[in-house]
């Protein structure tokens, strides 16, 4: 078992004593949360190592996080600059290798808020787009830090006050002819004292929602030259000669933003939404809130229907999108590879799939984590619960490595031609995996009749794939009849992209839920943890269902009177989580240090800790301590009142 | 006509010069955009007094929002009450009384930037709930400013660093017997020395999304002793012997709450959303993105499907909701004198209606605004578009003042009770008029063909009260069902919440569409502004349908074919308003000062002015100025890392 000194504040002098409401939600376990956080970490063995380098990370006082949320945005900046100097020591005495399980793990202790987080990009970038020799060449030099790189392509900029480097994705004219977006290194500041270098106007874009702790900037290059073999050249390369040899696909250049969109779910998108379920959840039950019964004392707001209603589906996403990262993951460790070796036939589904789920998983994340927020009332507006940085950072990810709108018509342009594939041939076997239930036999009507029939994952998981299949094709339909009426190819995509984004969604919805079920069939040697993940997946799914019940309904695949079955089986499964929630929470195993806030700690003191926090905030220490009178108007009411009024 | 000059940037020197590309929107107007100000502005002669106030406001340095965004909070709280001193000066100059329209329109073109916002809530809870005695004794007081009162009753406190009295909503226990809430005067702080008084504990709550132009506090009071006639007696009394009288019901000390709920829609949350549309949609036609077809240059991202979809039906929201608020505040008038005057007839209705239409309006207006800034790429993320602190402002607006789903459930309520008297009476005269429809004849099956159909107000209105009477009897057969099968009446209603949760919503839309379609019927002297709004209502209904197709095929009132041909009508509805697009928020006549959005300026000079805005950073002053070597350890990488790496 995990020990709780692992997962309590040190020093804080409460936090010897877990209060007793939360103490009471742990004391009946219908299964063991360290198992749970065993499978989440990928075995015993990381959960072990993972608790080492929080143990590291948090008693040293140079990477504390608690004063983050008094800090004005300069100071963040510096404040991440320093903490990622830090760790960078750190890992260089203790041994821990650039991709090691260990920086990992300090990097999530930390939340991510360490500064020159665009270095990633810019590397992910290189490793992907990059000749061997190039990466050997950069790689090193940005793992040392010997300079500063980023990444420059979209309107919101990437470059800011620190980068020396940017990896520039920009056109390529040789020798006359535009050959398309390729990606440049081009140095922009000097790496003697950091002045622009001659042609570049460089500088931060100014105040942001959150991300104090990075900076983001504007780039203007005029006449800038780079040696040519700064130009990545894995896929493309220009010859001394200027002749320009093609070694990949027009979509080669996309790799890079492929492999940080699947990067970005598990090690920042998830994680978010995950803490932000253990603040709200933790919480719900230390805030009591009128009563359910008159006689009754006041009632832990998680008794609530409408609490379990906002929390649980968020909880449930929390849980079905790790199994859905960790799946897509490997698919994408399985065809990175070949792809690399310029092998191309698995790129258009990986690209579809990681486009998709990457708007899916952040737009659930973001919904999920604002309800999380909400769910506290007006504690929920205090940056000291933590949930604020949580929801404005997650907020982003909906727009950065490519807005979702975009993302999911990747996703539609994908399906449709799936689905053209389908109809035209005739044999199943050249359909990728994931679209393959295009082709499987279907049923026009679901046979469910009572609340057991929804908790079938077969049930549910081909009710999806009904509704997903009946949508492309309703999409594709639509085009087709435009076109047919004369309207020409892109005005018909265009004229019919509401449609298209719809059936997208149910498509990456109906893989999600695939994905849990599979992930739970693994489970079986493990029933306690499988039956309590199972009531996740059925409540993931069947929520789904509640809130597209129109999809469902359209062509009488499902009956109204069916809709309020699987309504009951939602109701019910709400009641059944109830117990098992706060649980479902400790197994993230996150540390109090790194949730960072006073709502959601492991011991329940929320009041004690708010209260304590709140005096260390510049409103109370600069406004009431400094002497009130000499600081603000408000004191010299009267007199400069009785001079004006 | 409006005179453009009171819509541009003065002094910016590119503001000489309209971007053509939003130029060439207002080209062709369908309607006159002055007139449907005037409409908004509820006439000609109120549009020119707004216009007047808003000169006097922009024209005074002291009270410029322009370096708003690169304020600590502290700084913005400064600037807050130091602006609202400044505004009661002027107002004295210039005998703009107390609850005049030029102060309003004062608060308005400051965005209500304004320090000691919630001395408005004391204010009025004082006028509701106090006797004329106690009126005319501390709303003067408030008026001069001669105290800082504020309102203490949520957990999310109203008291911080400044107020000197608050309004306590606390149990009275009068010769031992509780006698329930009831407000009372207290005095916090020394009036000499701004100490605070004794028993009194008070402080700021710290950092807080957004809201730090006020202060947010928590306050204890410890054995506080306050004169008999502080507590407000318009509805209740403790005579000097100790005697409780009653004079008001159990609810009345609740209409403080439905004032300010009422005036917060009109003065707070809806103009946040019309900004937000505004701006958004103005950058939406200076950006290009890609191309329709390959041939065309960059298009505008207004004219793509997906991008259309995510703002206009805000539009449509940002217009339905003014007419909402407007008739929901003539309901209030016609009703809260004979309240006052303690006739308590129709307080239920009032508080019903108020109380749901404060939550279906602020969720909208938040999911809008939020749809508005992500329309907005990767600049609605920078401050200086205004997006963010629009959002973060109006998302606060679902939990004071009654969390959101509370509310809904008052709303619920009320319609249980609606519902079960319309079964029992035989006469239709007692139902309160928002729930007439419960007892009107129904059909079961639409009778809707094609898209000209469902562009009829009547079909629409129907169909939404057909499916809000479905729901509302759904949720009365629930809770009755689970009370016969032996369930308490307390658990009951808590294991039904979620499905009256829904029939409430369905209410409330209802409500609004049928306010809407009345508010247009009474333009029909001005049928190019009809015809515009008419569009505008016609997507708000169907964009319900269209979000909601569940509900309306649960009982086959629509068929699938039906929602086809809906979706259909919505789907050309959206191309038809991409014409007016600019012009509808160029009605809406906000002042470029007001928007205070380097993105959503009346000129389109989008670029130029982001790039002067982030100029003014401090992460650019203080950082880039202040010689880069000093202040931060970045220019030390290679010094630092020699050493250490």
């Amino acid at each position: 078992m995990g020990s709780p000194v692992n997962r309590v504040s040190m020093g804080d002098t409460w936090s010897r004593q877990v209060h007793p409401d939360i103490e009471r939600e742990r004391h009946v376990q219908s299964f063991c949360v360290e198992e749970l956080t065993n499978i989440l970490d990928g075995g015993a063995q990381n959960t072990a190592l993972r608790r080492e380098v929080e143990s590291i990370i948090h008693s040293d006082p140079e990477l504390s996080l608690k004063d983050n949320y008094f800090m004005t945005q300069n100071e963040r900046y510096e404040a991440a600059i320093k903490k990622k100097f830090h760790v960078q020591m750190l890992a260089q005495r203790l041994g821990w290798s650039e991709d090691s399980r260990e920086l990992y793990y300090a990097n999530r202790s930390l939340s991510g808020d360490l500064g020159l987080a665009l270095q990633f990009v810019f590397q992910k970038a290189l490793r992907s787009l990059g000749s061997e020799e190039q990466i050997a060449k950069w790689d090193p030099l940005c793992n040392k830090l010997q300079i500063l790189a980023t990444y420059a392509q979209t309107e919101l900029g990437h470059v800011g006050r620190s980068a020396t480097h940017a990896l520039v994705q920009a056109q390529l004219i040789c020798s006359g002819a535009q050959q398309g977006m390729h990606a440049f290194i081009v140095p922009i500041r000097s790496l003697e004292d950091h002045s622009p270098l001659p042609g570049i106007t460089v500088g931060d874009i100014g105040p942001k929602m959150d991300f104090d702790h990075s900076d983001n900037g504007f780039l203007q290059l005029d006449h800038v030259r780079i040696p040519r073999e700064n130009m990545l050249s894995r896929f493309a390369q220009v010859l001394p000669d200027g002749t320009y040899i093609k070694l990949g696909t027009a979509k080669s250049n996309y790799l890079s933003m492929v492999v940080v969109r699947v990067d970005m779910l598990s090690n920042e998108v998830i994680p978010l939404l995950q803490k932000a379920c253990v603040i709200a959840i933790r919480y719900s039950v230390i805030r009591h809130q009128s009563r359910l019964q008159p006689s009754d004392p006041e009632a832990k707001v998680l008794d609530y229907q409408t609490q379990q209603q906002k929390l649980f589906p968020p909880l449930a996403k929390a849980y079905a999108f790790h199994f859905v990262a960790k799946s897509l993951l490997e698919f994408f460790h399985r065809s990175y590879s070949s792809i690399l070796d310029r092998d191309f036939r698995l790129l258009p589904e990986l690209h579809a799939l990681s486009a998709g789920m990457k708007a899916l998983v952040s737009d659930f994340c973001v919904q999920g984590a604002e309800l999380c927020r909400r769910a506290c009332g007006g504690h929920g507006y205090s940056k000291l619960s933590g949930l604020p940085s949580l929801v404005t950072r997650v907020t982003a990810s909906c727009t950065y490595e490519g807005e979702n709108t975009v993302l999911y018509l990747q996703t539609a342009r994908f399906l449709v031609k799936s689905y053209l594939q389908a109809q035209e041939s005739t044999s199943q076997r050249s359909l990728p995996q994931s679209v393959a239930y295009l082709t499987a036999p279907d049923l026009a009507k679901c046979p469910a009749q009572n609340v057991a029939d929804f908790l079938h994952p077969e049930l549910y998981t081909t009710a999806w794939a009904h509704v997903a299949a009946r949508l492309i094709k309703d999409s594709v339909h639509h085009l087709q009849t435009l076109m047919q009426s004369g309207a020409d190819r892109h005005e018909a995509w265009n004229q019919t992209t509401v449609i298209h984004l719809q059936a997208a969604k149910a498509h990456l919805y109906y893989v999600t839920v695939k994905i849990f079920t599979e992930a739970l069939e693994k489970l079986e040697n493990q029933p306690a943890i499988q039956q309590v993940l199972k009531r996740l997946c059925d409540l993931y799914a069947l929520h789904g269902i509640m809130t597209n019940t129109g999809d469902f309904l359209h062509d009488g695949f499902l009956s109204g009177a069916q809709i309020d079955v699987a309504r009951k089986a939602y109701l019910d499964l709400l009641l059944l989580i109830r117990k098992d929630a706060v649980l479902l929470t400790d197994a993230f195993d996150f540390t109090d240090q790194c949730l960072n806030s006073a709502l959601g700690c492991y011991d329940g003191n929320v009041y004690e800790r708010l209260f304590q926090w709140a005096q260390r905030s510049p409103t109370n220490t600069q406004f009431l301590r400094n002497e009130l009178q000499k600081t603000v108007p408000v004191p010299h009411v009267h007199s400069y009142l009785s001079d004006s009024l």
